[in-house]
């Protein structure tokens, strides 16, 4: 089921045809005093919330007439993978060592780790991305992005993918410089996730995903989650090995070749097989 | 004042005799639904809270009865500084260019920038830190943490301080390795703040507090916020020149030279002047 956030905050249900407003579905979230909980609640219900989802015979408001909104609100961590698709990956298949070509980037991207960006860096597709340094390159990267459903610690790939919530199209927008990545990666506006969120039984296999994204109408990265060169399993259990992962924690699952520079007035297309497609301007 | 919090949430002020039970003075925080803040209401309302808080004549709990949480639970980003007290600055002293010696590591610093750490790292002092990989040497930093009081983009040094809203002792536990710092550093456990928040009125200089770290009783650090290369209003404006920053976004300035392994077992005491003394157990 695709999930939506829009308008005033109302959650809908995708369909070809336009949006079905399903917030009555999700009116029993639970209201709370201080401290709130520290993940996202409703990420937390959500596979519980579209079993009571129904929405034959309801009105569909087409998708011209709704204003996308952030998907999920509280994600208590974002987690991001470094360069995770091996770069001329059409030049290994023709070696006879693609296994020890890939194991070597294994090991690379095992040794550097994963990194974060700050939640105050999250827009929906609603909102454009400013860039905040315009002295500097500043450069899209087009990702699948992971929504976790159930807390998990020290899960096995084999179990991963069974503690996913949702997926969508993650831009983790990038400064380039000498800095720290969880610097360079956090500007506001810098993490985008929409245009909204596929359950996972939508998606059984996440690494059999087609994507690209445009600049200004020209094609900039065109990718496919098979070359992925962690999957998202194995993400999923690099990640929950060092910390706990909980409801609403997102992960950037990496950005293949193709990265580039984008400036104000720029906009991005950004369409992924099984999800959607998202335009976000750039200011 | 020093404002904890205790037992099942209750709020207190800390006096030299004890703790006062404050928790009225907090009732009226604001209830929430889905999507709750993702600041922390707490300390955007502390400042007007501690007007109305008025502890004559109320019963006082002794320390040893109450038991000390997080003083603040919904920060949205634990944002820290890399190595930024110069070692041996002593040394450095001694030599007629001192201001060339600081500036080479301002720019260091500077060149680097600042790191994140996951919310989900953070504890209180009734918590344990919890060794995550002991394998791998994991060591104490001890440091002052800065908590943010409004929400600030592009403050200038000079009225950066303005926007704090308290200080406490920050232990950003830390596991060796070459991976990217904000993972090593965001292991479940290994952001202790505590032992309560002391609101910015009692502490006009950040850049005045001695403050020392023992293991089992030996010193391990002992250092003075003097010798921070970037000061905390420096730091707050490096921070808001790349990101806004929240009520309840806490700042880790940066450890001193001492810093050393811990192990299962291992007891800490931190202590800084004008905060306080917190003890936190390994495990």
């Amino acid at each position: 089921m695709k999930i939506c956030r829009y308008d005033e905050g109302k959650f809908g249900v995708v369909t070809p045809e336009g949006v079905v407003d399903v917030s009555s579905a999700f009116a029993d979230l639970p209201r709370s005093s201080y401290p709130y909980p520290a993940h996202d609640v409703m990420i937390a219900g959500l596979a519980e919330i579209v079993t009571r989802i129904d929405i034959s015979g309801k009105p569909v408001i087409p998708m011209d007439q709704v204003q996308l909104r952030l998907p999920l609100c509280n994600p208590g961590k974002l987690v991001a993978a470094p360069v995770n698709y091996a770069r001329h990956l059409e030049e290994v298949r023709d070696q006879a060592d693609l296994n020890h070509g890939n194991a070597a980037h294994m090991k690379q991207i095992r040794e550097i780790g994963l990194f974060l960006k700050a939640t105050s860096s999250l827009i929906g597709p609603d909102a454009p991305v400013v860039i905040g340094d315009g002295q500097r390159r500043n450069d899209h990267e087009i990702e699948l992005a992971v929504v976790i459903g159930k807390t998990c610690k020290n899960v096995s790939s084999a179990d991963a993918l069974a503690h996913v919530a949702a997926y969508a199209i993650g831009l983790d927008m990038t400064v380039r410089g000498p800095e720290d990545r969880s610097f360079r990666k956090s500007l506001d506006s810098y993490s985008v996730i929409g245009p909204w969120l596929v359950t996972a039984d939508e998606i059984p296999d996440p690494g059999a995903l087609g994507f690209e994204l445009t600049v200004n109408g020209v094609v900039r990265q065109k990718a496919h989650t098979r070359d992925l060169v962690l999957g998202v399993a194995e993400l999923i259990e690099m990640a929950s090995s060092w910390y706990t992962l909980h409801p609403g924690d997102i992960l950037f699952t990496g950005t293949p070749e193709g990265v580039g520079e984008v400036k104000a007035g720029d906009t991005m297309v950004a369409r992924m097989d099984g999800i959607g497609t998202m335009e976000v301007t750039v200011r």
